[in-house]
């Protein structure tokens, strides 16, 4: 059991209308492990620089993710600097510096590719390519990305989707790889394109399940105290693979339940800059929280025309 | 029993990358009334002029709204036009000829004001004021509005928010009454500026209720074929209100069974120009589409470490 993510460990720079803060932990594989720990055992691949803050890497620790797979080599960790405006709708990148992730090439041990649940994070599709053919067959595979892969390795990019589980997007992604303006037209679109099941997140207004036969919505935690959205995305994926890890093997994948734990730990994030709210977070409140977002959008029994 | 909606009556020339139509039966009153219809009896307090064919004002009666309130006067009747991009978001206003509708004031009859429930649609706050002064204290009131009351009459649309029982507002207009661009933000502010209730219709992604105890979210149903999103807004207020008024005195409003029911009916709404779909809509394929929205965020149980 337990899942591998194979993406980045970084150092964020991030101002919002709450604050700002430099050099704290980020990268996709952060949130997602800090998310998918609570659930189930997570091993993390990835690689930082010298100068990873030995901080963070006990921060990871401490809070169960297995790192044997965080390599650290000679020079700077990657780092990303970001900004918000005051709807904390999306992210203005200001300045993305790969450093020694520029020369990543993810190399997984016995256990690592025997992982039951592999999450692809945002990284090069030829990266995630090369973690394919290293893994056992898993059971579940999902995959992200972002615009920039979209725009220059469609090919690859498209490859990598079609023989992954689930695809995880965006809103904006959804529609830059179908070319269709409206959502439901661009999952169905995407769904013909040999995708098999689709998640797109739309931030505060929800996230969006799609397969041959099923549409599933889920609210968006409506948050009045929202602190930095960075890693939402990954946080979101983290509940949802961490649920289907736990469940695997009992019938069924439950997707609309692991939507809801996945809305949760999104929603836990975005309360706090970095992953700290996820790193403190008590499988209590965790429950509260994936009570509350179930609680949304639950209609009583009606009757019409009655 | 029964429902009053006061509002407009018009004729629109609309443009969508569907087509288009000119003269077309539009208006809040309209599209309200003939969703609401299916569920409760209505009449409707309007005015057009001596030019509005009769074949609109023959499908209103067919459809069994009550149009004894609607007054005929000599000029020409209300006219808008619009247009809408690819993806079917916000209309961009051509023009609007007020027409006959500059000189409305609404005169209630008897039977008008003992309504059980009111909808004061989208007219001057000042009429609407006029309204609340001749109802007889109906169950239920709801009120829409629009940007450009919010800017030039503030006062008297937040008089008349305050005294009706559920305010229904797009997102754009939420964070413009408010001035908070977070919206939960703005649906708490609003609630402390004195409104009992909110609904937040937010188009493709849904619509939100907010009370003092309540929040609730209700998904939008996922159209591939969008046609017209004209009166889509006015439609759910139709079927919100008329699912309202026919459960009124059976304990407390069932508002989010009737959030459904208004989204059932702007999503039937939305699939032809016009209110056409609404009048040639049959109780069963309301049923069916009142059963997949619903569907669409059911949660089945789930056990969280269990």
């Amino acid at each position: 059991m337990g899942v591998l993510v194979v993406g980045s460990v970084a150092l964020d720079s991030i101002r919002t209308p709450h604050g700002l803060v430099q050099d704290a932990l980020g990268g996709s594989a952060s949130y997602f492990s800090l998310a998918a720990r609570h659930f189930t055992p997570v091993q993390v691949v990835a690689v930082v620089g010298e100068d990873f803050p030995p901080a963070s890497l006990a921060l990871l620790r401490a809070c169960g993710v297995d790192t044997a797979g965080l390599a650290t080599v000679p020079g700077r960790t990657f780092r990303w600097s970001g900004e918000y405006d005051a709807d904390l709708g999306y992210a203005r990148t200001l300045a993305t510096e790969l450093n020694v992730f520029a020369g990543f090439h993810p190399s997984l041990s016995g256990e690592q590719r025997r992982a039951r649940t592999l999450f692809l994070a945002n990284i090069d599709p030829e990266l995630q390519l090369e973690v394919l053919e290293q893994a056992e067959r898993p059971a579940l595979i999902a995959c992200d990305t972002m615009n920039y892969w979209i725009d220059a390795k469609r090919e690859v990019l498209l490859d990598v989707l079609r023989r992954v589980d689930v695809c995880l997007l965006n809103d904006a992604e959804a529609r830059q790889l179908s070319g269709e303006a409206q959502l439901p037209r661009a999952a169905r679109s995407l769904l013909d394109m040999g995708m098999r099941r689709l998640v797109i997140k739309k931030g505060e207004h929800g996230a969006l399940f799609f397969s041959p036969d099923d549409r599933f919505f889920c609210p968006a935690f409506p948050h009045e105290n929202l602190v930095d959205p960075t890693g939402a995305g990954d946080s979101f994926a983290g509940g949802f693979l961490g649920y289907l890890d736990r469940a695997a093997g009992a019938g069924a994948p439950p997707f609309r339940q692991a939507m809801v734990c996945g809305t949760a730990m999104a929603s836990l994030c975005v309360e706090a800059f970095s992953p700290e709210r996820l790193a403190r977070a008590t499988l209590e409140e965790i429950a509260e929280r994936v009570r509350a977002v179930r609680a949304l959008a639950h209609v009583p029994e009606m009757d019409l025309w009655a």
